[in-house]
């Protein structure tokens, strides 16, 4: 009963077999492994977009914050939600890598709304020497309130900034699950809607810690190398990334763990909203924020369940509604939904 | 035959295995994995160092600029080798890392000479407002040109930066070679010559993709933390480089493995010297820089050695000396060493 | 009729002839004149602070980034008013100056409240390595809208940063004209309140282009003196920041020409109110926010009045009515007053 | 007897009398005034430049660090002379400003040499993501050991750099000093010459602290204009940036003063050469650096003159010949010059 973070989960085995398999002899380091061209041409693919710069790191934050800082000058400010993972879990990355630009918030507890963003572009004043000047929007997809944007709902933020002639970038750390929920084409989810670069991941989803950085414009293949480089991003021994994305890729692996992961998280949102719980969001794909009396929560921490609590502690009376995030990861089975559920 | 780098080479089975092995179940993300106090443990046992503070990232760039970052004001210069890696071949990623401090570099080919050192901090005048103030000392052991300084050496030089109040870093990217060449503990390569903060290299010695940080003196703990965190650094599922960690130093095998690269590069060394090739510095650890006739050097390429040339190409007259630099990784085997050795 | 700002008024008389009378013969450089110990002395005096490290620059900017960057590390966030100059015209400047910190913004459209303050800080979770870990709050008195916080006030934001081992930093672009409105000693205004780094304006406030910053705890010092020199804020010709400020601080001056500013301030106010305009805060200091009927300002700049609006333009329905900021330095007279006030 | 830097110097009547004369009234702040007009097309006229952007500073470190930064990736190394004022006086300004970027130093303890500057690009190995990669050349004119870059060492200089396609940057500190020596236009020792962008000084030369960044392609203005708002070096009170070298550019006033300077220099040397001494170089500005023994030093310092020992002090033999730096600013006197030499 492990529903507190999709990052908590094992790799699958066919990725691990992968890297075992690729693990023979020697490889040319820092990229030029022989499986990097496999992989760069397949996301291409998946993509379709064949003139895309195709980039792997390690961390998903590394992955968003190299992206954002091609895109974004010093003097400028990102545009994102106020519960972004940019803006709340990376410990002013983003304000590092770009080389200390601000990250101006927009007012949401999940998706931003395209009038908010309009507005705030429009605060920020361009031209004015005195402020800091508009730079790109960053959207979570799937959100960090476990919450997708529809295909409409993307192309109305991005054609806010489109407006102001501002850049897009995604944070595609479940970019598999979103997918799913939507049923939509990647190329649908990201280019064809106005995004410029996704972070695509893979590590949340069943990799070991690998994210692809994919710039729909290649003219920032040189800059994300030499960022990737300063950063200390570039791996020497670069094909076991490689060797992960390949292994994910493989048999459209990524989105049958995604469709795994989702499907656990449906059924254990039906389950929960039978048992009377109530919910931040409708969940969309493999997040829950639900909340239920504190007693069932006692029972759940003793049985052993894993989970973050919000606004409350088990101390306190019995009845009080707790909130808790639940993610499910591929390798969540039926039967640990079903026994979370029995406690109820 | 191939000879370009330690980072080409593949991952020692005893490491992939206990990664496999790691791999079941749910593990808590960021450092919070259960196999990380082990690490933790052994690794204070072998640097005998029971209150030393001991973290990871993946790449040796990442290592070392954390490392010398905890330890170096912006306004400060870090003293170090002219061809040291944090010099040479991170992008800027010192100075990235530091908030921009500078590098003084002492010249040289190989090891600091310590009365050079001493000039160059004496030449910052520390407490004139104008200039750079020193800031650490850094010291590559083994060096970027093969050669290891001994425990004398070492405290010759760190002597001059503890004279100026000034502290020292260890870049051990190729820490066990060193250790096995000078047959001497942990303990006395570093904190007992004056070392304060050691990048323990793992990558370049049969792992994946991993290095420890060790502060002898915790204080630096939380700082580390945050800047690890800050830089992108902090792995999610961390347990993979806590696995990594924990297959490298059972059994002594980062010791058997960097003896065996030793004893390979000495061999190679040994056939060289028999064939008339001349040294840059006599070998001592994994590494060889020599030259010999472009002829051979031909003969070499077209057998299929993978190896770096300096100072010349492929094209010219066959009886000029080119040199090469010869790295022996792990997994090279004595038969790839006399193959190469029969084209002599 | 210039109420654009306090920046665009004149240099006072006393000041322009002591700086005349400094010019004489030669100087040692970069604060080694034979002004700056007086200032220092005078300033140590009015401070009641004999302790005090006391520092000049040209820009208000450049005061309030390297004071705060004194104090916050690159990982952390400042606290501070969501109108503050730090946050709203100062290019990122703080985030440049500190290392690529964030700025946490209360949200207000004046003064900041303490227990949002708390709720901001408390949100921030310290010693959780995901977000940026709090730092310093700042305050800014006479507020960016006008309004001065009392000492009760001041003490109660104190209090919660105190509460939480923050350190304090009161933006005093118009510490003058607060102090004349407050009635109270620097003192009270400061260290007794809970301050530990001050900009203390002076170009607002009759000077050419000089601040101090003066930290009540002198342990910083040494760290100023580098960050002003790497911020290229350290002056050469220094004797000519001394020269300023000796002239802004005899005789009371600085004081007398806050007064008299504040004085023409309330002057206009009141007539403002005769004459029917609404006010976002009741003026305190010398800067007013008021809105009236578009045609009495359609008149007003037709008769070359200087001042900003704001939330409209001249366009548009006579009676609507539009904002404006006035803004009385100390060379505005009670003629420019009265003549501006005609035009209702 | 002042000799010690023309930083000490006080400020031409001329330029005195303009600051008080624009004074009188409000004018509009950041650059806005009436003046800067005048200026801007004074410099562009004096430098055949009518495109060329022109902004004011009021340091010559502001000057030097924000014109590199418009021209400098972070990634990328700086190529100057080992003895150059953006590597010895600057307090890591340069990689602060320039977002961490590293300086190359060309060995010289003069000027720099063309082939040196050569095999230092060549070294970067541009291209190589593991370096830095090859920025501009700062060339500083007068040198910092007094000698003059005769205009066919200058188009050596940057001929080199733009066959790697690298912008020049020339810190003009002492341009006018320079200009005067060779007898030139301001444009053939800048653009005509190769320059993109220079560091046109007052500061030293009589001003009180103002220098001019001209770039003679505009398409840089308006990132320096956010560069110089976000380093807080954008004056409110502008007008006096402007006034100041208003008054420095009026009747060839700097012109003059250079003169005079170099003037006084070329007496001292003449004095010194007869009396003995042996030059670093030979003078060929305002500055000159000489040796001769110490015996002579005690006497001048007993005499009450001032200027900076290199290479030994007061104490020791009477015989032993120490270096001297001594500098001439424009309120020099020939009558302090003959006082000096009246004690050799």
């Amino acid at each position: 009963m492990f529903f507190s973070s999709d990052n908590a989960g094992p790799v699958h085995p066919q990725i691990m077999e992968r890297i075992v398999a690729d693990n023979a002899g020697h490889q040319m380091p820092y990229g030029n492994d022989t499986i990097m061209p496999e992989v760069r041409d397949r996301l291409r693919e998946i993509f379709e977009a064949p003139e895309a710069a195709v980039y792997l790191v390690a961390t998903g934050t590394a992955a968003n914050v190299l992206a954002l800082a091609c895109y974004t000058q010093p003097w400028q400010t990102i545009f994102c939600s106020k519960v972004a993972h940019v803006q709340m879990d990376e410990c002013n990355a983003p304000e590092f890598y770009t080389g200390a630009a601000k990250l101006t918030l927009i007012e949401t507890d999940s998706k931003m709304d395209p009038s908010k963003l309009e507005a705030a572009i429009k605060g920020q004043k361009p031209g004015n020497v005195h402020g800091a000047q508009p730079g790109p929007v960053s959207i979570t997809q799937v959100t960090e309130r476990g919450s997708v944007y529809s295909l409409e709902e993307l192309r109305a933020l991005t054609a806010v900034a489109k407006a102001h002639d501002l850049p897009v970038h995604m944070d595609g750390a479940r970019f598999a699950n979103a997918l799913v929920a939507l049923d939509c084409t990647p190329a649908e989810m990201t280019w064809k809607s106005g995004v410029d670069v996704v972070s695509f991941g893979g590590t949340k989803n069943g990799c070991m810690g690998v994210e692809a950085v994919i710039f729909f414009d290649p003219a920032k293949a040189w800059e994300f190398e030499l960022r990737r480089k300063r950063g200390a991003h570039l791996f020497s021994k670069h094909r076991y990334l490689s060797s992960q994305m390949a292994g994910y890729l493989a048999n459209d692996l990524w989105l049958t763990m995604a469709r795994r992961a989702n499907d656990n998280a449906a059924r254990l949102a039906d389950g929960l909203r039978k048992a009377g719980a109530t919910f931040l969001h409708e969940p969309q794909a493999n997040m829950i924020f639900a909340s239920w009396p504190r007693a069932v929560h006692r029972k759940l921490h003793e049985a052993g369940a894993r989970y973050y609590l919000s606004g409350g502690t088990l101390d306190g009376p019995d009845a009080e509604p707790i909130g808790a995030r639940l993610v499910c990861d591929w390798s969540v089975q039926a039967e640990d939904v079903d026994a979370f559920l029995s406690h109820f």
